[in-house]
């Protein structure tokens, strides 16, 4: 880690002097200004994952804040350790601030990080921080704890499972509601010992693809979706008045809800963990594709078109 | 992590069938596709780095090319593993891919990425891929093992101690060795045992200012460095035949070399661990600065004149 460069100290003083003390109470071993942190785990496995935000295509610097980017940065990463019913711990984040601005992004940019991580009880163990002609990039990994009871796969989906969700979905650009995840670890942890998820994921690029690789993972199945079933964010149905696309198009195909998507065997699925909203929203099926069942009990074939970095996203 | 989004499959699944099949064996448990990567440690406690490389300011694509800058992204985090005495084991790799040419620079920077982790034995366990209209960002989390004995912290220097360095310094950017660091992985494990290190950190910003840091950190002290004792890099005389600034200079100032720099109690540094080129270069003073002891004695104040990334760099 290179926090040490010396012009950047200015700010990095400011950011250490805002941060709480780590040590060992909070799992955190040696100094914090070494070449690496030293963590300690209560579990003997450890999970991590990574995402990587950039300005101009997860936020818009200019017009959210460095704030909300920092929020949003480490919220996502919260939702992908939600995804495996797991506790997180530590974070390190590495960034690259716009020259011209570099210490006013940087502490924005700290102070809605560690708000969100103060939510779920997650230390800034670490960090680079780097100043360029370029735009805002955040880069946050996130480690923690799985679950004692083991982390739900996205591969273990099987035929006649019924499909939750925790939450409405769609249209999670047209307010801003995408930079304000709001990460199912609670629910997670409800969730798993009581439900036993056979796959989960979180809502990221959109219900149709992320649903579509749990099926795919769990052996190229499908599913049945209720329309009545799915539930639709208040977002998704003005989003639909202003483009005239369905609300349920919205909600199927938005991503950037951040809600978990889960499978469980049937026979647990009406056991429900208490004090967590959860939408039973359909079955798995044999055979690949997601089908939409109507209220006349038609069946309509539901194309994937969540969240393509490769691609230009439509309408952002 | 996001390696799921639809359009990233053909690069990610690229990836992923040429990486070695992960398991328990490699301290590998789960799914490699899932929200989070599940890995074993075999210490009680873990060690974690982050660094992020940026197109322009630590490698230039169009000149270096993609697996360049992935060499060197990888191997500047080894560099902190090394400077922690520590033994790297997973890697997490979040990438902001040129949008034209994405698929091309995201298969050019895994192979290197994959060639320095190779080297040392790290698996790389999970990741984000994005492309944008920006230029190329790369950010590696490296997670590995303390030293049974202890990590060298920076803050351990105490006066008497004597100053070592693992290798020759200076002119790195000349002929591009910046771009082809050799992490002192197995230099450090050999010399913690032996020599009992007081402090150590890795020459990334220049002897001056990462010799700064540790002074800085163990309590305002500073050294005495023999001129005629700093390991002089060829590069550093050929830089200085060429801008006339005078190669200790380079050598003092320039940053980049990726060695490492450590102290020891003065009784303990003639006890030299086999195999392993060490350069004893001065020893820890009362009161702060460095100064440089020239052949008839002098001393000369050294400036600290390392990398700062929040002003241009001279020599980039």
């Amino acid at each position: 880690m290179s926090e040490r460069s010396t012009g950047e100290f200015g700010l990095i003083e400011w950011i250490r002097s805002r941060r709480p003390r780590l040590g060992p109470d909070q799992g955190v071993e040696g100094d914090v200004g070494d070449d690496c942190a030293t963590v300690r785990f209560r579990s003997p496995s450890m999970i991590v994952t990574t995402d990587m935000l950039m300005d101009g295509r997860h936020f818009i610097l200019d017009r959210d804040g460095p704030e909300a980017a920092g929020f949003k940065a480490m919220g996502v990463n919260l939702s992908d350790v939600a995804a495996m019913c797991g506790v997180p711990r530590f974070a390190t984040v590495a960034v690259a601030l716009p020259r011209r601005d570099a210490v006013a992004v940087g502490q924005g940019l700290d102070a809605g990080l560690r708000r969100m991580a103060d939510r779920f009880g997650v230390h800034i163990v670490g960090g680079d921080t780097n100043a360029w002609d370029g735009p805002l990039v955040v880069s946050v990994t996130l480690m923690g704890e799985p679950h004692p009871l083991g982390s739900p796969s996205r591969s273990g989906a099987k035929v006649g499972d019924a499909i939750f969700v925790t939450g409405p979905l769609g249209g999670s650009l047209s307010r801003g509601r995408h930079l304000r995840p709001n990460p199912r670890i609670r629910e997670a942890q409800a969730i798993r010992p009581v439900m036993n998820p056979t796959a989960m994921i979180d809502l990221s690029d959109g219900l149709s693809s992320d649903l579509g690789h749990i099926l795919d993972e769990s052996g190229g199945l499908g599913a049945v979706l209720d329309e009545a079933a799915v539930p639709i964010h208040a977002d998704a149905i003005d989003q639909s008045t202003e483009d005239g696309v369905p609300a349920i198009l919205h909600a199927l195909d938005d991503g950037e809800d951040f809600e978990l998507c889960f499978t469980v065997r049937p026979e647990e699925a009406t056991r429900l963990p208490e004090g967590v909203t959860l939408h039973r929203i359909g079955e798995v099926v044999a055979g690949p594709g997601i089908r939409l069942r109507g209220g006349d009990g038609r069946l309509t074939p539901v194309e994937r078109r969540g969240f393509d970095h490769f691609r230009e996203r439509a309408k952002s």
